[in-house]
């Protein structure tokens, strides 16, 4: 089959390569309905990561399973299947106590801008639904796997709650979704910190109540202007920088939490600033397969419709086309059809 | 009268100083029941931390007013009184939302080694019990002023809960307060960390149903040890270095949180690092505030007695030699009788 290579910066090829295969007895193949590119897979697309070439691609996956390993239990062939961007057992201490992101045997899913892929751990990955999602939910169901699981987390890990006020900082695919996840969660006053007109729209009709389009200091002084001097007690980080993570605390209220999804590049706390600042703090790589029952049912559902964060749809066999869009911010997330 | 003034890391004298007075309508003046040092004390004296000389030392107190300022509406002369280190007025959204230790008008108490103090915005930061204390029971009230309330915070910071394992990381009076908290917020299992067998002895009297004795990688791989490899819910951080931050970060399991109330001194933290851990993060100056009313009706009625960690009584003239006796670990923690 085609795979979709980085053999350096910028240089994201559609090559041939060899067909995905059971390399363990947990294993399954998938033949995926769609994939995507994400924000992250950019740090190394521009340089800001490095990476052993050539790298695979793809980490966003959803599917019909084609083929399982001899110990595959629960996952068969002919399901339809969404899984996380992060491998996991779901039954080790760590998944048990919520955190699959976290699994004992955690790995990075790879390989996925492809028209099939082999996914590890089926059984602990992969959830199934009962029948075939409609082509309209195909994107739907690719959000779940990753950028709506991670906006959801942004949102938990900051503790919304009924009647919340939130900040999200950062207007990215992630962010997006943290607007939404938010409003999932019950939050009373969404706060999007945004600078570009057509994020500011989605994000209101995700459920943004206030967009501040100001950075920095600036940024930081409008919402506290917003929030009657007080800060947000929930602040959803979903970039990764330095500048974005100071916003993030500027914008807190002593006694609230930044929930921080964005992997973190050459980000640092002092122990004095967190300590008198009195903020809290929690992020990590979202425990989606924790989520996703729920996150499917509600897209099957039709309450939910976390798509429209792709705003560029490309054949796979265009994916170098997807990621420079998304590099010179002409697209927000490229949706790729296999 | 009286009081205890620093006057370069090292010299601690008690000499003659104005006697407090009302300096605003909102102010109280306490005659204080004890005082003692705390080991946020030692920071200076140590030299590890710069300070304007002659700095008037001593924050924690228990007494009884002997005058209040014309604003103050609740607190009465004559009442017997609790306050925490940190002043606050009880009012602002800082208070409300349970942080008072970040109130608006937050302030540091000082000047308390001292038979007499000045407490500002005594309706706020003051809370009065309906009787005189016995003398057993004012070393108590006295430890919820500071040492019981900042113990009592790491163990909620960390999410303490009933059937939690919890690691507490540091024995000095912090530390066995966090333990005897994190036992009254119903932690199943009590791992502290400590090399001094009268400590280790006084843990265990709190609740810790363990002791670890090593340090670094070595303490973190006996701590996963007794935790099946897991790590334990809560980590109850009570010293302030970038040793025990991280020894608190390593026994830690994702998922799990980290309450540090030791004042940090050149810690630091990567963002990164915090991510891909995936560990909570919340401390500060203790809301102890909050606390004070739970926490002395528990001294009333006998629940508590944290005033063990008292191993040393001197008369307040020689509380030079109450810092020496702390600096040399002769001593856990001094009251001060006045």
């Amino acid at each position: 089959m085609y795979a979709t290579l980085m053999h350096a910066p910028g240089d994201v090829r559609y090559e041939r390569v060899d067909d995905p295969k059971i390399l363990k007895p947990t294993d399954a193949i998938i033949e995926l309905s769609a994939t995507c590119i994400c924000g992250s897979d950019l740090w190394p697309y521009r340089g800001a990561q490095p990476f052993e070439e050539p790298m695979h691609m793809g980490h966003e996956y959803c599917g019909k399973v084609i083929e399982v390993g001899s110990e595959v239990r629960t996952i068969r062939p002919g399901q339809f299947v969404v899984g996380s961007f992060v491998i996991s057992d779901n039954t080790c201490p760590h998944c048990q106590f919520g955190y699959p992101s976290s699994c004992e045997q955690r790995e990075f899913m790879s390989g996925a801008q492809a028209p099939y892929a082999r996914v590890p751990l089926a059984d602990g990955t992969l959830v199934a639904t009962e029948e075939m999602p409609t082509d309209e939910q195909i994107p739907y169901m690719l959000a779940s796997s990753d950028v709506l699981g991670t906006g959801y987390y942004a949102a938990e890990a900051a503790g919304v709650t009924n009647g919340s006020t939130a900040v999200v900082v950062g207007d990215g695919a992630v962010g997006l979704m943290a607007v939404l996840s938010a409003k999932m969660r019950g939050a009373e006053r969404i706060i999007a910190m945004s600078r570009h007109e057509s994020r500011q729209k989605l994000a209101r009709e995700y459920g943004a109540t206030d967009i501040v389009a100001s950075r920095g200091e600036e940024g930081i002084a409008e919402v506290m202007d917003l929030t009657n001097g007080v800060g947000a007690d929930a602040v959803l980080e979903c970039v990764g920088l330095q500048q974005s993570m100071d916003q993030a605390l500027g914008v807190c209220r002593p006694g609230g939490a930044v929930g921080f999804v964005g992997v973190p590049h050459e980000v640092t706390f002092t122990g004095e600033g967190l300590f008198f600042a009195q903020k809290r703090l929690f992020g990590g790589p979202a425990p989606v397969r924790r989520y996703l029952p729920d996150l499917m049912q509600r897209v099957l559902e039709g309450e939910i419709k976390p798509g429209k964060v792709f705003d560029l749809e490309l054949p796979i066999a265009e994916v170098a086309d997807g990621y420079r869009a998304m590099d010179e911010r002409r697209a927000i997330k490229t949706l790729l059809r296999v």
